[in-house]
């Protein structure tokens, strides 16, 4: 298929028609940003082998793209406005899969009030790699950051922890034994992360910072920890468990742990609060912010269970 | 090497300090735009194999991922201003690659006055796969588009063309036979394009459509054409050809025109001026504007030359 007839039936569609898309038919997007209003910027690259196996559908690929630089979007308050969308695609690929993965978008188009702002349409030698910009919007100065963490205040997150680790490893056959609902639960939260936008954005007045868990509670932890030069202390008997994670836990002992605490994926906040505040609906406390520096894991006696391996190292 | 020493080492100090990178510790960047100002946005993807060999100096491959994106904001009439960077490295890749292409990156990052605002750094299975996403400024109102050509336009270009186009026959060997000096020329045009964003910035106020050259000059000329629902006649013996060019036409008569008037990589800018207009320095009249559609490629006699084959097809 012709490259700009393939734009045209697949890609167009998504602008939604929007002016500042100028009908993918210019060397770039043009937008006015609204008075009083900040620009937030991001930008996640997908690549097949590494993120994603392949197999999967690809209208559940093309939410995972867009849904994880939402979930930044989120992480610092801002409302999504739009995408700068990047298909890097090998030959076998055909109209099959990007229908479907287009249908994706337009779903989550439609759901979160965004659309496609211009972009790219590449061949590749063999794999499947996808990009995407994401751009929101933000009152000015008003941006979350991870840098604000002050000693005294508490954690929180949202969501449950490790479901998309645990569903990883259902994935991969490195976990059995499960409810096949509570299976088919975990795969669906490691293929379609929840971008916590309205959270994200109630956040603005009230969190010292803020970010998306996406390498592992540890490690991300660890970058709150770092930009606000404070330690963090975590309680594991506070985490936030689905009943397909408790199942998990209860099958898995010490390994589940070490997936649901150090795995990758979950695309929840992770916020700080200043003590004393109450937190919005849908966050649950799992620690609190003391003097020093790192992070470390407790259990219910208060101790350190912290364990080797934090997080996904991407290189 | 650990991927955040990686971003610390090679990727923040291409930040250049600035306060909207956040230093690359959080989830996006966050910036303001100027008053009266519209924000340009574009996304180029380059791909192993497909956009470059492989085997090419880091360095050039950074400066063309950059420049190609830089090149589609000189179009619109934009300022640049920062760029996401996407980086998709196959294991194999190591330090010195990737400090050769910071290298790259930072002497660009003077020259054109821009810095990285954040992105993203993954593995790939295979072949390196470059993304970046350009954000430039211009007047609110004033970009520059395909879709104002009028019947009676000149049409014009900048520099010269098909020294990419030709230089890449040589790098493949299929062009052999010229000075040393007019090869390394073509390939130095190849690799390294010069995005003309003074040139789109002065046409802001007097060109009625704009794009640069990158899949062909017969096919990018249609989408001028299309867009702006006219047809245009291009003159070959009006074409503005390097020395380089003119000795490969002479070796390879027709087989080198249509490399020149069908290539792509050229990355100059394609213009069309009202009658009577002074065209600013750096461009030459090729052709015209006139009723109808398509584009037609015309000898000294106004007898139709045009090739089957008008451009680079991505697809």
């Amino acid at each position: 298929m012709h490259e700009f007839d393939f734009i045209s039936r697949y890609v167009k569609p998504l602008t939604g028609g929007k002016a500042d898309a100028l009908g993918l038919a210019d060397d770039a997007a043009v937008m006015g940003v609204p008075a009083g209003m900040d620009l937030v910027l991001t930008k996640d690259m997908l690549q097949e082998g590494v993120h994603f196996v392949g197999d999967e559908p690809a209208r559940l690929i093309a939410k995972k793209l867009l849904r994880t630089n939402l979930s930044d979007l989120a992480a610092m308050g801002a409302k999504p406005y739009g995408y700068l969308l990047g298909l890097g695609l090998p030959s076998r690929i055909g109209q099959n899969w990007m229908a479907d993965f287009a249908a994706g978008l337009a779903e989550d188009n439609a759901l979160f009030g965004v659309h496609v702002l211009g972009g790219d349409t590449t061949r590749t030698k063999s794999h499947i790699s996808l990009s995407l910009a994401a751009l929101g919007h933000v009152p000015q100065g008003h941006a979350l950051q991870r840098c604000g963490a002050r000693e005294g205040d508490k954690l929180y997150m949202s969501g449950t922890l490790g479901d998309a680790a645990l569903g990883l490893r259902v994935k991969t056959g490195e976990m059995v034994g499960l409810d096949a609902l509570d299976a088919a639960y975990l795969l669906e939260r490691y293929h379609v992360p929840q971008p916590r936008l309205a959270l994200g954005q109630a956040l603005r007045i009230v969190a010292t910072s803020c970010m998306d868990i996406s390498d592992g509670l540890l490690q991300d932890a660890g970058h709150i920890a770092g930009a606000s030069e404070v330690g963090i202390t975590i309680w594991r008997d506070a985490l936030p468990l689905s009943v397909a994670a408790l199942q998990a836990v209860k099958l898995y002992g010490e390994q589940a742990w070490q997936w649901i605490v150090a795995g990758g994926d979950d695309y929840e906040l992770l916020v700080t609060l200043p003590p004393h505040t109450t937190a919005p609906e849908g966050l649950t406390c799992i620690g609190e912010v003391v003097r020093g520096s790192g992070v470390v894991l407790v259990d219910e006696n208060g101790v350190d269970i912290t364990p080797q391996v934090r997080g996904y190292q991407h290189f």
